[in-house]
């Protein structure tokens, strides 16, 4: 597998340098005077909301190294255009709303230029790769929620374009993400340490995003062999992601000659059209049914459900403090974050009915 | 109240041009040829996804009005720098990121740079209006869902940037937007036809949008008086946006010596944390409380709640195309759009019960 060039510091050009050429970059300068890039980069601009004290220091920091203090400048020390691309599936979703919300925090606060780039399917990204070479318009891709094809990505490399993946694993790249076996283990666990045996499973498939239910499903089936419960792959309902089939999926399970007493849900999404279902049913969610999905959306929350969270404004942040460090050409490509999940319980699971 | 410039076309700069210099615009040859935007962009760029005779039509009107055929031109004759600046609070939240996908669609489709800066508060709206001048990095500025003040307007206009707002109405730039007013009158009334007359209101305030609550509770008020019924002070709980607060307030109603038999909610959000309060007491929605909200979030069709349908997703479309049409010349500055809203019943509200 190919890595990343690790030094990308671009030197600064003679026409805008006030001082002698210099590979400082703006992250260097930043730690080198024990402040965040934002913050350096507003003391350099002269912005108004920095400590004099704060900003002294950064200068002092400045001219020791050589860093030119010019507008100019301070963009190619960032790299050759100052612009990282955010290409992202669905921006009205929650989870890629949240990781976008991440993402432009950190990359704003660095005077980078955020641009956008909404991909609804395969076939817009496709696109989205094939255009970019003949513009070379951004000096970094951030991939959100989906995987970069070997050759697209090859083709990005030979650009000196670099490419990280916020909510989704790769080891061709610098990625953040949650270990989604993992989280499912907790989900799933939770129903049997509650006493549940009657375990039925919400798959939920995403043409899009198909390492997650490739990873969350063989979590249900492995938790449930360490119980020594025999696997029923009639309480097991695939259906496309999404609320509305896991409200469908969770009429099938009703039907059942003999429904279970707990759901594992993919999503919270799923989860809740799940519990549509049993309240339509005249079934109270919890006492009689319980439900679990995996996100801690917002309206988890608001609707009693229990869920697994996972953090995706974090994964934003993080993703974008590793753009910042690879256009600093201070990390190695193949780093990767794995960001905890954990159990928060609420109202739609308790333990079985004695019936 | 000044009016921007109507005519915004540049001229395409000799350097570029390979005919004679030309006024035309991209928006010119598409409506000429019969086309959308983003098809006679693809066509002049021969890209793939364009029918040979689409193009050949294309092609045909761009050489019949001597319109450049080439990337730099093109750029050109959308404006200065051919990118637009979406200015939004919270891209995690369902409406800002819808009306963000809505927006992003039709912008990326006429080959325009969609930069995307997120301004969580007051201050980070002003400092963005504040530091934008010294770049003129963009030809439009978007706002979602707030106001632009006064002078910070006056500036953009000096600078020849055209304003647009989605989500938020005003007299003095180009908006889209619902009426707040009638879809509050929607919402009470379908409670008033349901019989009920003993009606609270959870008021959201939400300091960055002020004008929300400010048109959304007098048509509250307004109805009851058009129905006869006095209003009672004591049945509306005012508290910040939000579902927690929702939920919180539920709670004041429910501890009243006599609680309203039906409720209507700013948001869905705050419905929802009214329905989870209710559910808690032991009560049903709809068959012994009834609540309503506004928005139509995906969220309240999964959860069975009856609401007022709003379309975020459509109001960035239409938003991107004013965009459109003011780069390209054509349309009147104070353009203003006000898109239906209507109301969806679901099981949260029925009439009341006969105790």
């Amino acid at each position: 597998m190919d890595a990343f060039p690790v030094t990308y510091g671009v030197p600064v050009d003679d026409l805008t340098a006030s001082r002698a050429p210099s590979k400082v970059t703006l992250v260097d300068i930043a730690r080198l005077a024990g402040v965040g890039v934002g913050t350096a980069s507003r003391a350099l601009s002269n912005a108004k909301n920095v400590a004099p004290a704060t900003r002294a220091r950064v200068l002092r920091v400045a001219e020791e190294h050589n860093y030119v203090v010019s507008p100019e400048a301070s963009r190619l020390a960032k790299g050759n255009t100052g612009r990282v691309a955010l290409v992202v599936p669905h921006l009205s979703r929650w989870f890629f709303g949240s990781v976008v919300e991440g993402l432009d925090s950190v990359l704003r606060e660095a005077e980078l230029d955020v641009l956008l780039y909404q991909v609804g399917d395969a076939r817009d990204r496709r696109d989205f790769f094939d255009r970019l070479p003949a513009r070379r318009k951004v000096d970094a891709v951030v991939v959100v929620g989906f995987q970069v094809e070997d050759d697209e990505r090859t083709r990005m490399e030979t650009m000196g374009v670099h490419i990280v993946a916020a909510g989704g694993q790769s080891a061709a790249y610098p990625s953040v993400h949650i270990d989604d076996y993992e989280a499912s283990r907790q989900a799933v666990d939770h129903l049997l340490h509650l006493g549940h045996t009657r375990i039925g499973m919400l798959e939920a498939v995403d043409p899009d995003q198909p390492n997650l239910s490739a990873t969350r499903s063989p979590a249900y089936y492995d938790a449930l062999e360490r119980a020594g419960i025999p696997a029923d792959p009639t309480l097991v309902v695939t259906a496309p992601w999404g609320g509305e089939h896991g409200a469908a999926s969770m009429g099938r399970l009703l039907g059942h000659a003999e429904p279970p007493t707990a759901v594992f849900a993919h999503s919270d999404e799923v989860a809740l059209g799940a519990i549509r279902t049993l309240r339509r049913a005249g079934l109270r969610p919890g006492d009689d049914v319980s439900v679990v999905g995996i996100d801690d959306h917002p309206m988890a929350e608001l609707t009693d459900l229990t869920t697994v969270r996972q953090r995706p404004v974090e994964q934003g942040v993080i993703a974008g403090r590793l753009v910042l460090d690879l256009l600093g050409g201070g990390v190695a490509p193949q780093a990767s974050t794995t960001l905890p999940t954990e159990l928060v319980v609420r109202g739609s699971t308790a333990p079985p009915l004695r019936r």
